[in-house]
């Protein structure tokens, strides 16, 4: 087997620490890992399969030699180095939201629309977290019955935002504890003990960047530029996990325990929905969290169920762990299909 | 002016305390107030107007000469205790859930359907919180250009569960941040730095009890039994203050100024929403949040938009001090309509 020179940039992020965790889980053919950097830091290393290799600053010159280059270094590292790690011969898969929707630039969801890989120009751009894990639930309901309409609320946790966020929350929650004061850094409004009704900045319509990627990149993943799909997107106070309200009207009607039926039949969804709960333990009845998601690499479904208020249509409960499914694995996931 | 005897069931409770302090704050025609629990705690006492008083048992003998009674001492008492009082001449006002969709009870949100109170027969019911703040929101709506459909998912606090439940959060809080186990006791699932998709038990379509409290009650508030309305109820680590994702449908256009206009004149509503952000501040526009609405008595509205996803709708945030405006206010300011 052919093995392949592998670039992660942003390697001292989370999702980029992630990716060279999952890259050594999964056994990805690594001939030889460069970890790159944006910014001047202080020196760093990243242990890959029991070695410590030296970080090194992004440049140009480190994609010479590169197969496949992961980039999850933020946007203008993206908008830096992408184009030029393809032309000096790197494939490029891209965690930003840089390129997501260009036509020349496939946005991939594997177990969605890997068919749409063949499409590459050399840069394949990774969709948005609380995309992928929507898209991936929402697959087997595109095909059988048709969608008519979603209608999604979020509840992001902090890892989405970075390492700064996630220490904002621990060290606000504990000043809260302490009856202190805090003042928002990371965030525009108080994160410890409160829910924020936004992610990314405001656009013209009253959305927000967010809820437009949800919205946008949905389409196009799905290729049916005309979904009808409304989005709201909220900061919960959690560290790590995803989770989504999902309401999705249907054209044809089919009945939950079928939709359930074909949800486990699912690659890459696990639905964790006990409609049996044991009797006398109704109050305990099972679905997924958010806590439990951490370090898995299934989207999870839960509290599916016939929506009442239209002909066709469920509610469902959708959750992932937004650092894996939501970013690095979907990332690697799609390298595997090109190199393995 | 005249004043009346006042009685608190669960008078020690959140609901309760905050019952006592607003007839205070608000001036409520008291004569005598009397404080009452249930259950053999040990003894206690409430504060009003500056002075202590005891708090006693319930019994039926309680209500003798009580002009207006306030329950909120759980679903239990209200069963115990609620038509007794009236029997014995009182006024109910109950916010428990268990008369709320009686024919005989008014089911009573002030600014939406004070014309219903007319119909009481001595025991009116105080609607479930995230139905009253969502009614305050729909009202202007609903009456302007009719409602189609409403999707809603909630982020409610955890003091909507009572004292232990906000001890929870903190303990388990704590626990977590030191690196401990927990074990859930006041919730089936772990709260701290997490969202639980479940309020109240499971019914058997698959929606939470509270979930269809937020169906069920709307309904009979607005006296339109076929209002089509989906919710989803998730509990979130944050202590005072519902926040609710609302999307509406509606019936016909309006143009989302208009409607921003028009909720601004609407008494009860707070519009927090400012469209046009101060220049190179984008990314600090307004909306309300739960954290800041503690103590307040209005619903407040915003990130109000047109939603993409239908011809005539909206998407909105709705926040209100669950104690308050869900529970204790919402009760005193139905007794002021009968007593003042």
């Amino acid at each position: 087997m052919s093995k392949y020179v592998v670039a992660v940039v942003g390697a001292t992020g989370l999702v980029g620490g992630e990716m060279i965790k999952i890259l050594e889980q999964r056994k990805f053919p690594v001939k030889q890992l460069v970890p790159l950097a944006t910014g001047k830091k202080e020196k760093r290393v990243v242990r890959f399969k029991g070695a410590s290799i030296t970080v090194k600053e992004t440049t140009d010159a480190s994609f010479n030699g590169v197969d496949l280059a992961l980039f999850a270094g933020g946007g203008s590292a993206s908008q830096e180095f992408g184009w030029e790690a393809v032309r000096r011969g790197a494939v490029v898969v891209d965690n930003s939201s840089c390129f997501r929707m260009r036509a020349d630039v496939p946005l991939i969801v594997p177990e969605v629309n890997i068919k749409h890989l063949k499409r590459h120009q050399g840069l394949i751009a990774n969709p948005n977290c609380s995309t992928i894990q929507m898209c991936v639930a929402l697959k087997p309901i595109y095909l059988k019955l048709g969608i008519k309409r979603v209608v999604v609320s979020s509840y992001q946790s902090v890892s989405g935002t970075g390492k700064a966020a996630m220490e904002e929350l621990t060290t606000h929650t504990k000043a809260v504890l302490a009856g202190h004061k805090t003042k928002p850094a990371v965030y525009p409004k108080e994160i410890a003990f409160n829910v924020l009704p936004q992610i990314d900045m405001f656009t013209s319509n009253g959305y927000t960047k967010e809820e437009m990627k949800m919205i946008n990149e949905t389409r196009k993943i799905f290729s049916d530029p005309n979904m009808k799909i409304s989005a709201t997107c909220v900061r919960v106070p959690v560290y790590v996990g995803h989770a989504e309200s999902v309401n999705v009207e249907t054209l044809r009607p089919l009945s939950v325990d079928s939709l359930r039926k074909l949800m486990e039949k699912t690659p890459g969804l696990i639905v964790v929905d006990d409609p049996d709960p044991v009797e006398g333990d109704e109050f305990r009845r099972t679905y997924p969290l958010s806590i439990d998601t951490t370090g898995k690499d299934d989207v999870f479904i839960g509290r599916l169920r016939k929506d009442l208020s239209v002909e066709n249509g469920f509610d469902m409960w959708v959750v992932a762990d937004n650092l894996r499914k939501g970013a690095a694995l979907n990332a690697v996931q799609i390298a595997e299909f090109i190199f393995t």
